[in-house]
């Protein structure tokens, strides 16, 4: 079985090192040098103590790909302009779709492909180099068909345990709950340069925390609030001491995943014509970080 | 003539140098220690390469004063503590409060004293050290009579023509502009850990700002917004390289006047029942990395 990962970040690279032991895998790459480096040095996995290194085949995505399935592993930035220009290349029987946010969705419906997957990824990983990730925290992916059939997809079911997946039936809820998750502790945690677990430990960040979640959660019409609240707190517990990718992205001066977060929260307010003061201000500050880039700071 | 000054802080210490040119002056310090060192060292003011050093008096505020005027020159958290435990020991035929913010306002219409006059400090001051301080950029001292006569207070135009001392008829809108300078640049400054200028050299900060200015505005029912919106950037530009007095704190690890600024604001807020999201939002975060302290920075 052929299986093609785009995206050569911390989700791409994990992907493609578990997928790797029960497949033939290719990393598409955005820059030639990372696909290089990918074919002649190999994929590792550091784990704790453990570190693997997977043999995987790595292209720069600038030409069809050929696979059984295909991972949309990039930024969900990115994937618009995929979507945009390079669509045609996406040449596969089954697509899985990995992106934070719910802004992709809206493209996924003028895709070609019989069988289309949404997923949303809960292991924490960080990209240490070109052909290096850190398996920093075993979580599941969970995933959901959004077109064609379930059984497209069932050698997601001989994954490793470390890397297991989980079916479930209601994508728009897995999506919104993930979107909940990433809207709390993201732009927080960036804008406050703190790690995830300061914002249930530190009174006044959970309560900003808190008047951000009831102005979101109004705007998405989030059913079972007080579960979600509760979800939102208990992954901040679990990752205490883990710094948010959107933390690392600020400092690291890269663009952050903001847009396809807040502004898509933003935007369901304005379709709706409800003011969205708390999101739209918090936007701007991280936008201001982003853009500040490495400058004062 | 013999002047008081309440408070061994930058605005402290800068009023009690140039008020020492022409009267005899005494500061009251909350510590023993600073006392003693400005009373055997002199109270030294560093303008560009110019230093100077003043003889003065000193002494803890605890016992009565006993002057002709008093400067109230302690933050406004300190001034409830004096109000509330000792308002007999403020002894003086004249009083001027220095404080930024409107909630010192409540206290000062129960005070004995005959002459009272309201004051907004617009210099930059630095405390170097106990006896030193840095006058970073001249400005002017607005004031105005709040009860009794403005010739009480005519000493005030014997002053150095580098502090001097304007006029204004109308209180009220004199400390509510000031307080719309302090509430948009210093909580954002403090939040962001930006210099002033990067709030209006930095559009994504500046859109910020004018959210928050707009919340504000409303809720003080602030007159000619157009002018005041651009009085406050003007300040910004102004002053674009300076860090602000509540950025300073935070990096310090002091408590921050967050609560005489922003949450004065909430305050009224909570009166009139109008909603003030950003305004909460904002003031919790600055609580927070006020309260964070030294720590996870």
């Amino acid at each position: 079985m052929r299986i093609g990962i785009v995206g050569g970040g911390a989700v791409g690279l994990l992907t493609a090192a578990y997928m790797s032991q029960s497949a033939h895998v290719t990393i598409y790459t955005r820059r030639h040098e990372q696909a290089e480096k990918l074919c002649a040095n190999g994929l590792t996995v550091i784990y704790g103590d453990e570190k693997t290194t997977h043999r995987v085949q790595a292209t720069p995505f600038v030409c069809e790909t050929n696979d059984d399935v295909l991972f949309m592993a990039v930024k969900q930035y990115d994937l618009t302009n995929i979507f945009t220009t390079h669509v045609h290349m996406l040449q596969a029987n089954a697509i899985i779709f990995l992106q934070n946010g719910m802004g992709h969705i809206r493209y996924v419906s003028h895709l070609p492909h019989k069988h289309i997957a949404l997923a949303v990824v809960e292991h924490g990983a960080l990209k240490v180099d070109d052909t290096t990730v850190v398996h920093t925290g075993v979580g599941q992916t969970k995933w959901s068909v959004w077109r064609g059939e379930q059984h497209a997809f069932s050698f997601l079911l001989r994954t490793s345990s470390r890397f297991p997946f989980q079916y479930v039936d209601d994508w728009e809820t897995m999506l919104l709950e993930k979107l909940m998750v990433n809207v709390l502790i993201n732009p927080l945690t960036a804008l406050l340069r703190v790690p995830n677990g300061m914002l249930v430990a530190h009174d006044p960040y959970r309560q900003a925390m808190e008047q951000l979640f009831h102005e979101v959660a109004s705007i998405l019409h989030i059913e079972q609030r007080e579960r979600i609240w509760q979800h939102v707190q208990t992954i901040c517990r679990q990752t205490a001491a883990n710094r948010s990718s959107m933390l690392r992205d600020i400092e690291s001066g890269r663009r952050t995943e903001i847009d396809a977060i807040l502004a898509y929260v933003i935007e369901r307010a304005n379709e709706q014509h409800i003011s969205a003061p708390i999101s739209t201000f918090l936007y701007t500050l991280v936008k201001g970080k982003e853009l500040e880039g490495g400058k004062g700071r």
